[in-house]
């Protein structure tokens, strides 16, 4: 049966409809990939920038984390689970969910990270990224550019579609320095993994970043890379790369996350244009809903030929603490969660729910909380 | 349509019928994936260890320029492309045409490299091996094997078999220094790429290696990743984690690759006697007809439920002297490229043949020569 244009009830669009039911015909019960990049910036570590771990050295630790609670199911690189502060779990369990309920196979890909974390993973000649207010930020970019490319083209000859994501604490404020390097925004419209968005302080160590690269906002319109190079971090080079490697090998893609995807489809839209019309984003309810960002300003700034699909998980139902806490504005996005819940979705024909998903969440959340 | 258990013309069978056509039955027209675990060994540079390149030192540069080869067919590790003295070019080549045709998709693993390919691999934790004499050849061995479960167990949810294989110049002789420490082997039937094996040098070294560990042969017989090691290669930490891992996934395994993969074979039956029934070996003509070398006699001592499927590629028909040197004895195998052929004759339910293949390894060898 092929996708009729009637959107299953669990998702949502924003924007080109048409592209969007494009992508979702042929994506419509066919075989996807799912895959995570992972990397470090040592900007997560500043007191007040990332929410994404307990303390801010911890921050550190949640990419390789999350990418062992994925793959293995065991967290080998720290003691605990990685959480926010408050005890809010990591996104991944949402990710975890739809990966298991829909059978996606899924791989973790390496940017560059300070912890690594131990399971296989897609290395990419990436460093752990320099604090962004050295306006020296990252290595090798054309390396992982180069090496997302072939990627994307690899897994391409096996799956009929890609989901491509991230895992990368502090990205926010890395991804409002390319977008403000590159001209894409004038004002930061990013996100946070914490409900009181700390945005002027963003916003001071974006500015410093751009001052140390010597660069005024706007300056970097058409060399995304070496904005990304000046203060972005080791996650965007291969996520952009794999974004214009499986345009190219003709496959659909589903660009899962949040405002800190927005560089990388910017920087992506900017080096090969015809990429829009290719891509949609896979995000949640609760991102779409941010009073605190605009993903939806964020994205008329970036192109009008890129749709969001959003999955309308919603954690008001749960009896755990911990994931209503998604409902009071924590957390939002995150390793791919909206991407893989998207496309399971779509994969399995509308078959899987949001409430089958919240169900598998569930057990998930018990067994890594201990709880019986 | 089912397999009928009539074997294409292009394949032949040595051991085991029963298994092997269960496995070639369960593969019969399906979705493989090809993977190629390329490591260093620092015993390839000892002079008249390897011939798989043109010089001991560039025997390094290798496996890198294998899997660039394959991945992205352009060698950006060195100049020029990996040869064996006399011109006579990598087995890549048959991979390749093997892979194109069958239109599998593959990997690149890296087991331990000193010469990292310029192409993305699955990193598993390794680090290029140390010459064998010095008794203590491989770190991580551990974490080389764990992630190779984890790794086939990923790949296992794509496909529907799973071709393992290597590149790693001087692996015939650290396969047999383990042979000899598990106590498989008393004497040396491993092969060689070329035609003059150096039998009573590898002998010597292997030697030298079991007593700078304080080993004697078959001391190790229970414990194949201490015999790794001390006296192995950091391919086969990692290839005897995924055939351990894919079997219990559930999924048949091609294990491409000749006498080198004998060690690895052996390893996998002690820690777990469960996947004889679940491989076969995939190799060609041209290892089962090696004088020098006894693949079948190897296969004896480690267990009679591993077949062998080997491809009947015959060069003697191509007008090229490089390729013609196959049938002289040179190469043999490698890159997992009897693995591949095989793979891409069963999962075409045998549309593929010898002949097509030939004619694909004449236009990627005129291509990588500059041939017009």
């Amino acid at each position: 049966m092929t996708y009729n244009g009637k959107l299953p009830e669990s998702l949502n669009v924003w924007g080109n409809r048409k592209i969007a039911d494009n992508l979702i015909g042929e994506m419509w019960g066919k075989k996807g990939v799912f895959t995570c990049t992972v990397a470090n910036t040592m900007t997560s570590i500043r007191p007040g920038i990332s929410d994404a771990g307990d303390t801010p050295d911890l921050t550190l630790f949640t990419p390789a984390a999350d990418a062992e609670l994925l793959v293995s199911g065991k967290i080998t690189c720290m003691k605990g689970i990685q959480i926010n502060p408050g005890g809010i779990p990591t996104p991944a369990t949402l990710t975890k969910a739809a990966l298991e309920l829909s059978g996606m196979p899924y791989y973790i890909v390496n940017g560059g990270s300070k912890i690594s974390p131990y399971v296989p993973y897609f290395d990419m000649g990436g460093e752990c990224g320099r604090d962004i207010t050295s306006g020296d930020s990252v290595s090798n970019v054309k390396e992982g550019f180069e090496k997302g490319k072939i990627l994307a083209e690899s897994l391409a000859r096996g799956y009929d579609y890609i989901v491509i994501s991230e895992s990368c604490a502090g990205g926010t404020t890395t991804a409002l320095a390319v977008l403000m390097a590159m001209g894409t925004v004038k004002e930061n419209l990013v996100s946070s993994s914490s409900p009181n968005n700390p945005k002027e302080l963003k916003t001071q160590t974006v500015m410093q970043g751009l001052d140390a690269a010597g660069i005024e906002p706007g300056d970097l319109k058409d060399d995304p890379l070496r904005a990304i190079e000046c203060v972005g971090d080791p996650m965007m080079p291969a996520n952009v790369g794999m974004i214009v490697g499986a345009a190219k090998a003709g496959i659909p893609i589903v660009v899962g996350g949040g405002t800190q995807m927005a560089a990388v489809m910017a920087a992506a839209v900017a080096l090969d244009p015809s990429v829009q019309g290719r891509m949609f984003q896979g995000t949640t309810r609760w991102l779409m809903n941010d009073p605190n960002s605009s993903m939806v300003k964020l994205m008329g700034s970036i192109s009008d030929e890129i749709p969001i699909v959003y999955v309308n998980m919603d954690y008001n139902k749960s009896p755990y603490e911990g994931l209503q806490a998604y409902e009071w504005g924590y957390i939002k996005e995150g390793v791919g969660c909206g991407g893989a819940s998207v496309a399971a979705i779509i994969g399995s024909k509308g078959e899987i729910t949001c409430e089958n998903i919240l169900d598998r969440v569930h057990s998930i959340y018990r067994e890594i909380m201990g709880i019986q």
